[in-house]
C-alpha cells in the first residue's frame, strides 16, 4: 500500500500485527479512530498501556486478577478440593458461565504444542504440582480443547500427577475433535462438566 | 461476559468500540496483546496515540499527510488541472495503485448521508468550489463509490459547480450498484477511469 503518511502507514502496521487483521482492515480501524475525538483515542491508547503495564496474575491459580489471589480462589463458598485445569482466562469465564461448578481453577497459560515450541517449563505445570503437594485436594478435573495439543497436555499432566491420591478426570467429550473450548454453548460445556469422566476411561482405544 | 479483571474487561470495551469488532474478538485481541513484551505494547499504545495528535491533512486536497502540503499536490509532475473527487485516503491510495491517473486529488472526508446526519457541511465541499474558483481547474471527476450516498453527493456537487466552465464526469460504472470502490479490484478501477464519462450522460434513465 501506498500511503500518504508515514503515521498512517505506522499506526497501519501496529494493527496488522493483530491475529485476524490484514492491511486492509487495519487501516479501515485506523481511519474509525481518526474519526474519534482525540480524548476518546487517548482513552484507547491508555487503557492498553495500562493493561499490559499492571496485569496481574493471580498466585493460586494464575488466573488474570486485579488483586494478588483472585475471588475465585479468595471466595470461602467455592470448593477448594476441586481443581478445573484450564488453558486460559477465557475458558475460566467460560465454565463460569455455565452456573455447574463450584470449584477452582487453575490457568495453564497455554498448551504443549511442540510445533509452537511451547514446552511444559512454559505453562504453569510445576505450580499446579505444588498446589497437590501442598493443599488437600481431591479431584482435578482437565478442561482443555479437544485438540492434539489438548490431549498432548492432559497426558503430559496425568503423567506428572496421577502418583497423587487424587481423582483426574476430563470433561466429558460432547465436543468434537477439533473443537476448541472457547467456542462451545454453554449447555454443551455444562454437560460435559457434569458428567466428566475418568481420565483413564477417557483415553481413545 | 464475567471478567476476572477490570483492566481486562475495561480493554476489551475499547477494542469492542472498534468497527466489526465483537466481545469475543476484542477479547482474543487483549489476549494477544497480553502476550506481547511489554515495549511492543507500549510502541502499539503510543503509535496511535500521536497519529490522532499529529494527523494532518493536506492544506489543498484535504488527504491525510504529514506535511502541510501532501505529496501529490506538491509533484510538479502531477496535473493540477484534473481534479479526482474521493470518499478517503483508502480511495486515493486505490486510484494511485492503478497508475492510471496523472492529476490531484480532493478528498471529500465522507459522502452525504442524511441517515447518518451527514451533510454537505460536514464534508470538504466548499473547499472544492474555492479551488475551481481560484486554480485553473479544466476537469472535475467524481470517483465516489456506486452506492445511494455517493450518488447522492455527485447530485448535490453537480449542482454546486455545474456553472463553471469545466468538464465534469465520473468514473465509469463497471462497478455494480452497491459497490464500494475501496473493494474495486485495480484493473477494474483503472479502466473505470479510463473510460469515463461525462457526469449527465451518466445519470441512471
Ligand atoms: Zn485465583
Ligand atoms: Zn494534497
Amino acid at each position: 500500500m501506498n500511503f500518504s503518511s508515514k503515521l498512517l502507514e505506522d499506526a497501519v502496521a501496529e494493527f496488522a500485527k493483530l491475529p485476524g487483521v490484514g492491511q486492509k482492515t487495519a487501516l479501515r480501524l485506523v481511519l474509525h479512530l481518526l474519526n474519534q475525538e482525540k480524548e476518546d483515542v487517548e482513552q484507547f491508547s491508555r487503557t492498553i498501556s495500562k493493561l499490559r503495564n499492571e496485569i496481574r496474575f493471580c498466585e493460586v491459580c494464575h488466573n488474570i486478577s486485579d488483586q494478588v489471589v483472585c475471588e475465585i480462589c479468595a471466595s470461602h463458598k467455592r470448593d477448594k478440593s476441586t481443581i478445573c485445569v484450564v488453558e486460559d482466562t477465557r475458558d475460566v469465564m467460560a465454565v463460569e458461565n455455565t452456573n455447574q461448578y463450584n470449584g477452582v481453577y487453575h490457568v495453564l497459560g497455554g498448551l504443549i504444542s511442540p510445533m509452537d515450541g511451547i514446552g511444559p517449563s512454559d505453562l504453569e505445570i510445576d505450580t499446579l504440582v505444588e498446589r497437590l503437594n501442598n493443599d488437600e485436594v481431591k479431584e482435578i478435573i482437565f478442561a482443555l480443547s479437544a485438540t492434539m495439543e489438548g490431549d498432548t497436555t492432559i497426558f503430559y499432566l496425568n503423567k506428572r500427577i496421577k502418583h497423587f491420591n487424587i481423582t483426574i478426570s476430563t470433561i466429558a467429550r460432547g465436543i468434537a475433535f477439533g473443537g476448541e473450548l472457547e467456542y462451545v454453548d454453554e449447555i454443551t460445556l455444562g454437560r460435559s462438566i457434569a458428567t466428566r469422566v475418568p481420565y483413564e476411561n477417557s483415553l481413545r482405544k
